[in-house]
């Protein structure tokens, strides 16, 4: 049977939703106070799980200091302290949602963890809304 | 792929634990303190968890607030500073354990959720003790 | 200097807010919900602090074990799993608000425990609402 | 002896931090990443501190409701989804640094609750980085 | 459709990550600090899985006291305050790493409880790594 | 007035509890489980509060950043992943209790940290006993 592990990390970012192809009107029914174009933020608390083997020579599935400094260099530096619709490429066009920003997480690290492993995101956007990809 | 997204929830509710076709004494031996006549109570923290599409017009699965607002509407105001045995139609003939409680939660939103959907249900009694419905 | 230990125990109970000098009218407008006559309930966690010198035999300020068998004997024995307003005597006659029942487990625990010892409660009935005697 | 009473709630905002009578060397030197012009952003958790007598009537040192109430209407109405360098008068001369808004935030809350309670303010910036004031 | 109940316990050991068949640089190389010769350790936090039909006559999958008491007897009771690698029979030879103790403790637990329920352990090495078995 | 700020950072360590001038009975009878001779572990999360002025300048009392490198400076990287007693000069002839634990870490953060500021420190053994010093 296989095991899943999970790593916790975390970034703050600002972000602002919006349509740009609806009035203003709508983006402000739509998104509410989360269309303020002067931006918002959150601390962002990601759980990355990876479903595999256990290496009977070191008792892991991988290496959890790997996958802890996998996910920094490759997200929590990417994103932290930053605003996610200005400082980033990936969200120039794409609307900063949780579900979005976990979407782009995952396909980011899926590129980086070989194949054998299953891989699921889990992202806080606060202590009581999260999403989770794939579902 | 789909994507999960989790609400959470709370309310503050007595209960007692109690099968009226039992003897008292297979109820004590049964539900140990939680047969207790005068009752006691919890702290119950709820979270819905929807699967679906992302909407590219929102980049949303389901709307948090409209989530969040149709959970208090509907289970929040329901139970909130209740007493479940006395005071609800739900718990009248049914046993308000931990499992019963998250399935009536689950069949009043059911009904009030898009079928398109997925619909899960998780109930924490304690920070100890929780139950997930369906499985 | 002296050291100040913590201990956290927790109790679930039921109980309502009522004053029967006042009205109906007026016990529903201060207390709200919690005036519920079938009571509501919580899970309260209880943290129990002692500030006192370090033994320089043991390296303790007061056993852990010792004190979380204390509170377990006077205070969760006596409440956890009770309608604080119908099964104990100290909230017989005195409105079991978080405020009182700190007090009233700060009076247990006082007679309990050697006077060198400085004693505080801090009672959570929510995650969100918590009280602290003395302040 | 006196109680304290302790409610938490939370607003989520942007923010920088900068000097403006500093070189763009300095400040980046000074707040490093939190120096971002774009901005960034955190789910800000509020404990509301209030020290006083319990009154005999209510049990209550000061009613929960009312202080949840004061502290939406005053604080989270006025922070949350805002940028608080751009959205608030607070902090358009004002460097939003936790402790900064700490302070704001006791003035704003002590002019609105009478001089007989003590008042303290705790704000979490991260789960890792939180002040207190009056210390 | 089948409901799952969840029951949190926890103990505190010590343990080395170790290979016997490789080098000293090697196990340091792999390992790195958990390869301290002298042990480090942990509080870890045991989440027991069953998932199951609800009894019509309890409202229960499982009472909850008795999997407490299960897991307590059989789990906490072996390994709480234990050196895992010398104190136990399961990690004399096996390395103790968070994967190897969820499937020594799945495969305790499973004799012991009834086949028609199914088994999940999740357990916490520290609040930011966890594994599940089975995945 | 004074503000204080605080900073939360962790190591996990193995130790035993062990009074060398007493026989093995009374080590047993005072420590219990804590006394194994093969040692067991903690997952310590450490909080170190200051209290200062707010500079002008920065609005900062202290930088956290600076205060988080100066706790893994001096902290976390002589204490993580190590056994207390074995490892450490500190917990050669001293008894590794959290109280002296906390004494330890204050001492030692006493001589970095400017006099200007007061220094307290919070130590969590487990999520249910902690220890302040000074109280």
């Amino acid at each position: 049977m296989k095991i899943t592990v999970t790593r916790k990390e975390h970034f703050n970012a600002a972000h602002r939703l919006h349509n740009p192809s609806w009035s203003d009107e709508m983006n402000a029914r739509v998104f509410g106070k989360c269309n303020n174009p002067n931006y918002h933020g959150h601390n962002y608390e990601l759980l990355v799980k990876l479903t595999g083997e256990v290496s009977p020579e070191t008792g892991y599935v991988y290496d959890m200091k790997l996958l802890s400094d996998l996910i920094k260099e490759n997200i929590s530096d990417r994103f932290d302290h930053k605003n996610l619709n200005l400082d980033t490429e990936e969200f120039k066009e794409l609307n900063p949602t949780a579900e979005n920003i976990a979407v782009v997480i995952y396909d980011i690290l899926r590129e980086k963890i070989d194949a054998q492993y299953e891989l699921k995101v889990i992202l806080y956007e606060t202590e009581r809304n999260y999403v989770e990809y794939p579902a």
